[in-house]
């Protein structure tokens, strides 16, 4: 039989929050040391619940309202032994004391309790811009049990014909796709240049393509400016001067960490306003750990600071103040950042750092894209993911990855995920033993396949261009190496047509003091007529991801 | 603009075999050097088929015959300017003077011809157990195109009613299944006592439990003996003397190498009749290399040497072979033996070693199961994913992983065999930062989950037994911590039932002199049960996996 290990006995321990962090600490405490004292404190009425479903609801995809709340204040205490205290807020924390004052918010009465390590998991809430109508009764926020509440019956009070989302991160997406199913007409309104600011913009794209191909409207590079009450509607505007009725209002334009309660008790914050930890989790008192949206942590490509509100992360966080909490050593690692989004048909996912993040810091870096079928394309169903790679030039360490797709996308991310966690190269992703059977990939998987590339790249084996090669270079010759119907059905402006079979019988149609540029649909041919023009002397490269993925650029920057 | 790289000029090669790796490597040689002389040689007719669809094609899931030849002589010919001679055959090395035996099985002419690289690729072919009847024309063999149409072709001309496989690996369940998808009844006969080898006994419960489900008959521990014609019908035999009447024997009880050249050039085989290479795919002759399903390769986690039949390995040793011809310094980094089945509505997948495997081996080891959701429960289509990690005791590295379920294995497979290629513990799992939103993951992925079990399992705090527990053992007390109506469903024989959330309070109801085992359904409920137990002072484990994985192995050995 194991022994039983000797646990430092924790004595009380108080957490503030009981979404996602908050409840993994909880749960995770009561599994390590029956004894401790817990008490888990909740400003709403709900704790554990499935905040990221909640766009799903109301978009009727989860039918089931109480499926949502995948723990009750009464299951949690009965399963955890944890004390619970729902519509109970923190108000006041005496760090030197070791005291809470926390307010009752049914019968506003405050009390005192004193804790031995307190846990501050307040998490994030809707910013609101400061514009004029922004507290109307037709703008909403989407955080919490109760908001979504209010958006249901929103919608079925008086079913609106238009809603205006402000704001094309993940919950503005999501929300607006649930809009579409709940057959209400969309317009997203977002103040950058594209949707998903965590992807690069040409994976982006993908996302902007799906939306307009389901009929949502979206507009980038929109500033709102106001929003008016007009009868029963209401009238938007923006700064660039366009106007538009709508029925609802949802403003998904990010959060703001709640940190009223550390500010208060004098902890450390960051210059971005987020509570400041450091590799245990503690904040600047030693006695007050923090977790989850409301903290700065450090990033494992990058080793910068910044938030990172995701639910993983956070979940994370809280097991390891735990273990911390009852005696053990632990040190937390970082995120990678890895997020993913359904919108529609499409899937699209990151990880690591991005290229534009790269750019931003300063890291070195080589970027490459491929187009491969989720699985055998001669297995039904098979569809093109596109794949990115930011990786070192010097030994090629990947150094993020992101991708979209129809089906299977999640998985290359997970995997690529892996290989960045374990600091692995682009050489190395061309070598993983990878589950092959038709109905799941190819004998070549898309992640063997993108590293092939990236190493083709690193070793100067594989001349290759980006899609901004059109807005960046002149005087170069596009070389269109698809069929001839491929070449009819839409190129390159200016592009010649030779297809890649004939292209070693046709190579004295083709100048040798031009820059060119060979492509295809998707890169292969592309790259194999690189090679051959390669070896006889030409100036070339290939169009990575080929004019599939130069088109979907170009169509979304109409 | 990239320089051109100066390639060792390779002069000519002559690739033995032209499917999967003969055929990756033919195309990497072309595009490394243009002026590469290569002459790609195939006895069948085909090259570059898609062997992994076959089964496919034949229960109409993969409709179209064509789409399974991914490559002819032709377009291979045109695309990447090498000579395809089909229908030829290699019948004789002459390594010392560096020439080969061509005969044209057409016109039956033969031809020599020199060469600089010998590369081998010819496969194996089924192995016919030598039984009477085997050679009857009923019965059938599966491994290229020409078996295939004969399957079909006997399929058409009289539907048979019932078909019998012998073998329960890959290609004799593909075809099961795929007959199946005809209206066929089926019988699967297998030697072993399990089907699916690769996999440990109580994964591969899971595709037995998935014929049954779907009405196929299977018969372990069963040796056919002999197939006998009875007017239209065949007759099977078995040693333990059961009869039975069929219209068609599928035998697909595994391979043998195509090594009658390589034995008659005098290259050295391994014991069990491989060809035996070095760490550059080179055979016991320094100009011919070897790849596919006919070398013999050393295990990256096991470092035992033996063959590894899958398309992947192949696929990148022909990449491999190349660059070296080529001129470049390479070495294989052997394979992980990752594997995939879907067999119905079950997939199961593997990677790295088996406990069998490492039980056999004398490897120290640990295992755990989870069962974990294949993404947030209350997002619609959730299924039950079954992982298994096999690990290292001291310090954790993980030495292999297994996985069965509905949906999502194959992510979670391939994330566990990138962790395994990159050396990883089970305690780096925990932390992996993978993609989460509903419809993918939960925001502790059941990767995640493995690793924390597994752990806990390390650190002592999770004390822990497996489903063999009620053959090994005996006096102990089986503790139901699961819900009355579920005790009530079915149970562990001889189990109490004392809900978890009613554990704290009904401590005085279990012995302090007994060994106890809580279970619950899935492994969660009965770990929370064992922490609360264990700090309490009683010996207790919990069943990994739960009823449900005890379930199906108790039901799969009825």
């Amino acid at each position: 039989m194991p022994k039983v290990k000797r646990e430092a006995r924790s004595r009380r321990t108080i957490i503030v929050g009981g979404v996602a962090g908050g409840a993994s600490c909880a749960a995770r405490l009561r599994r390590l040391d029956e004894e401790a004292e817990i008490i888990m404190v909740e400003r709403g009425p709900y704790i554990s619940f499935a905040n990221c479903g909640l766009p799903y609801h109301i978009g009727g995809v989860i039918d089931d309202r109480d499926s949502l709340l995948v723990q009750t204040p009464e299951s949690f205490r009965q399963r955890f032994s944890v004390e619970v205290r729902v519509l109970t807020e923190v108000v006041a924390i005496d760090a030197e004391a070791q005291t809470v004052t926390l307010r009752d918010l049914e019968n506003d009465s405050e009390t005192d309790l004193s804790y031995d390590s307190l846990v501050l998991s307040p998490g994030a809430s809707p910013f609101l811009p400061p514009i004029e109508g922004v507290a109307l009764p037709g703008v909403h926020v989407l955080r919490t049990i109760p908001d979504m509440d209010r958006i249901i019956e929103a919608c079925e009070d008086s079913t609106p014909g238009h809603v205006t989302v402000v704001g094309g991160g993940f919950i503005g997406l999501e929300v607006a796709e649930n809009m579409v199913h709940r057959g209400i007409d969309v317009t997203v309104v977002e103040m950058g240049p594209q949707l998903m600011p965590n992807l690069d913009f040409e994976m982006a794209a993908s996302i902007t393509d799906a939306c307009v191909r389901h009929g949502v409207e979206v507009w980038t590079n929109t500033q709102l400016t106001a929003i008016k009450q007009a009868g029963d509607d209401l009238q938007i505007q923006t700064r660039d001067g366009k106007e538009r009725s709508t029925d609802l209002v949802m403003m998904a334009v990010g959060v703001r960490p709640t940190t009223e309660l550390a500010r208060g008790a004098g902890l450390v914050l960051s210059p971005r306003g987020y509570i400041t930890v450091d590799a245990t989790l503690r904040t600047s008192d030693p006695n007050i750990f923090a977790i989850g949206d409301a903290i700065e942590v450090v990033h494992r490509v990058s080793a910068t600071s910044g938030p990172m509100p995701l639910a993983g992360p956070a979940n994370r966080q809280g097991r390891l103040v735990a273990d911390i909490i009852a005696g053990r050593e632990r040190t937390y690692c970082g995120p990678l950042g890895t997020s993913i989004i359904q919108v529609f048909d499409i899937t699209a996912a990151c990880t690591g750092i991005s290229e534009a993040a790269a750019r931003r810091m300063d890291i070195d870096h080589q970027v490459v894209w491929i187009n491969a079928p989720s699985h055998a394309s001669y297995y039904p169903g098979a569809e093109t993911i596109t794949l990115k790679a930011i990786f070192d030039p010097a030994g090629g360490k990947i150094l993020g990855a992101q991708g979209f797709g129809k089906d299977g996308v999640d998985k290359r991310i997970d995997v690529l995920a892996t290989a960045i966690a374990a600091g692995m190269t682009v050489a190395q992703l061309e070598e993983l033993d990878l589950a092959y059977a038709p109905p799941f990939s190819s004998a070549k998987d898309p992640v063997n396949h993108l590293g092939s590339v990236a190493s083709g790249v690193l070793e100067s084996d594989h001349p290759a261009c980006s899609w901004r090669v059109t807005e960046e270079e002149e005087d170069l010759l596009f070389v269109d190496v698809r069929t001839a119907s491929e070449f009819a059905a839409g190129t390159i402006d200016g592009a010649v047509n030779i297809p890649l079979e004939e292209l070693r019988a046709r190579l004295d149609e083709l100048p040798r003091d031009t820059q060119l540029v060979a492509f295809c649909q998707k890169g292969l041919r592309g790259y194999l007529a690189a090679r051959i023009l390669l070896q006889r002397g030409f100036e070339v490269r290939n169009l990575l991801g080929g004019y599939r993925l130069w088109q979907l650029v170009t169509d979304c920057q109409k």
